[in-house]
């Protein structure tokens, strides 16, 4: 299937789970359609083929991030009172780039003056603090390795994910590197996908025949752009102020959260993210993974579908798959991966290493 | 220059002219970064550079249009609540691809399946329109002429354009051929640039000390994606229905417009663009652009610093230069290529042909 094609699918399920509720603007969610497919302008095409002729339509772009951003301009389209439908896709088109094309077009997301030039690729930056961390808080690669025998373990019973089969810490730290210490199964794959949502105003809130879910809160911010620049590496502050924008426009706490939806591109970033919202302490992620805290039955379920690791990460569309996922658990349509009683969850999606972050927190429309 | 460069220049330029007003939110337009730099991410990549940590930034795409939908989305923000200043830059960094490469380039505007890949270029749909309109309305080159020849008057005087000298009719229709029937003076150049301006919200309307406008109305419409599966491909319904919908909202009548900055990619752009609008009558534009009426003395003076054509057309960048030579207008600000008396100007700007369109209406504040 080519850009055009992942994108139609996605959005034409939606809106047929929509009933007869059309959109008034199209917004898509992608990183590299340029260097993947050698197309951009996407809003208009996606628009068009859809038939949807002289509604507003463009591209957000925020590296990985471009599916948490276009839904964070989604949200602001609503607000303003100039939308009450807002389609938004992300996709992303990966896989007509060969694995070194695709790390390559990956590098983009950090300064490619001053790191991808040099040889730094967006891996090999995760790698660098993987071992930053493990050094600084004594963890242990077998205890990193939790997070994504978590998300194959969820991605079982999780019929759009990717990889529908379990592993185990073994064979996580017996994958072959590709760059040391970050192991294959360590890393998310590279993948074609698209994910649509509709994001509408309350007077559209009961016309969707698949029901609705509030967005109570839509933040998005950037950290220092280069990894190299950073006062602390480890420190993801734009998932931090994120987060607590989102938590203090929702009126929430951390404990009011039932399902999570974590950015885990790498074993690294699910650890350097929990910790930076306050979830764990630092250097404590992974263990609380090993002790089951964010199993599907623990205290605090994360990437229930499988997550970027097991489900996929098409990479601009990956912030939409999180709100598809968050909708389905607060719907109660989640089916073998839902989580009893989930009524908030909260959503977090990164471009570059926490470099621009967006958190979006849903609940249940009761 | 580079891209980051280019960005942070006319950023920096903007924010000193605003005093302390430090700006929460940071959009950029731009098309191919991408393919022309390997470096996507520009929101972040601007933000971090001005030491803007932790506020949301992302990209806005919509190929050369991509500017004036970055300034729509700054606007809804506004609108929403969710910021009172958002710095909108424009940049588009070509002159690192060679001619064929940034023709290729600008190809992913229209539908690469069915048009680039097929040698279809951005350029040679415009010619196939100019050939058609020409034929249809029994035009003549000399008359289409008129638009660079009234652009490059224009620039003469206007600090900020690439070509700052005349040119005749003649000059036009004896320039090379680049695409029959359009000719290189028919065209807006491949260039380098970037464009700033900063939307407020009301409470920050005063504190600007380089004045202030109104965004009376922003719009963006689209249009059937590939030029040959449009019913009329000399009818630019994205640039009507926007054009539209902005006098509508705005409480105007196209009399009420003072100046206007119109998409003059090729000459045929102008024409079909201001004859969409109802400033002309179908086949009517050129003369009118031949009798002066869009002169800086005429009725109606159009593309006031030279427009594309003269001023430059970096894709990315063009929307936000245009908004910022509305500003100029608008303020009396505008020096030498000031229209005297203006109080409110309509700006144009296209991604593809008419395939994305975003028409701002923008007033000075009394």
């Amino acid at each position: 299937m080519g850009i055009g094609d992942l994108m139609v699918e996605s959005s034409v399920g939606v809106l047929r789970s929509c009933g007869d509720l059309k959109p008034d603007r199209v917004i898509v969610g992608n990183m590299f359609s340029g260097v993947g497919s050698k197309q951009e302008h996407l809003g208009a095409y996606l628009a068009s083929s859809l038939g949807l002729i002289n509604v507003p339509a463009y591209k957000v772009e925020a590296a990985c991030g471009s599916g948490g951003a276009a839904l964070h301009n989604a949200y602001l389209a609503v607000k303003s009172g100039e939308s009450d439908a807002v389609l938004v896709t992300g996709v992303e088109k990966m896989t007509d780039l060969n694995v070194s094309e695709a790390t390559s077009a990956l590098a983009m997301a950090d300064n490619q003056e001053y790191s991808a030039s040099v040889g730094a690729t967006f891996l090999s930056l995760n790698a660098l603090t993987h071992r930053l961390y493990c050094s600084k808080y004594h963890v242990t690669r077998e205890e990193l390795a939790s997070f994504p025998v978590l998300c194959h373990t969820n991605a079982v019973s999780s019929p759009h994910a990717m990889f529908r089969r379990s592993i185990s810490v073994d064979d996580v730290i017996k994958s072959p590197i590709v760059s040391d210490p970050i192991r294959l199964l360590d890393s998310a794959p590279i993948c074609d996908g698209a994910a649509s949502v509709m994001v509408v105003s309350k007077r559209n809130l009961k016309r969707a025949p698949a029901g609705a879910v509030k967005i109570e809160a839509s933040e998005v911010a950037v950290n220092v752009f280069g990894l190299a620049e950073r006062p602390d590496p480890l420190d993801y502050i734009a998932t931090r102020a994120a987060t607590k924008r989102a938590l203090a426009g929702s009126g929430r706490e951390l404990r009011d959260i039932d399902t999570m939806e974590v950015h885990d591109a790498f074993s690294i970033t699910s650890a350097l993210a929990l910790e930076a919202m306050g979830v764990s302490k630092k250097g404590g992620a992974p263990k609380d993974a090993q002790n089951g805290r964010f199993s599907r039955s623990g205290e605090l379920p994360i990437n229930t579908f499988g997550g970027l690791k097991a489900r996929g990460h098409p990479v601009g569309a990956s912030g939409v798959y999180e709100a598809a996922e968050a909708f389905m658990q607060l719907t109660g349509s989640a089916g073998q991966c839902q989580v009893k009683g989930a009524k908030t969850s909260l959503i977090h999606n990164m471009g570059g290493v926490d470099t621009t972050t967006a958190v979006h927190i849903l609940s249940e429309v009761s």
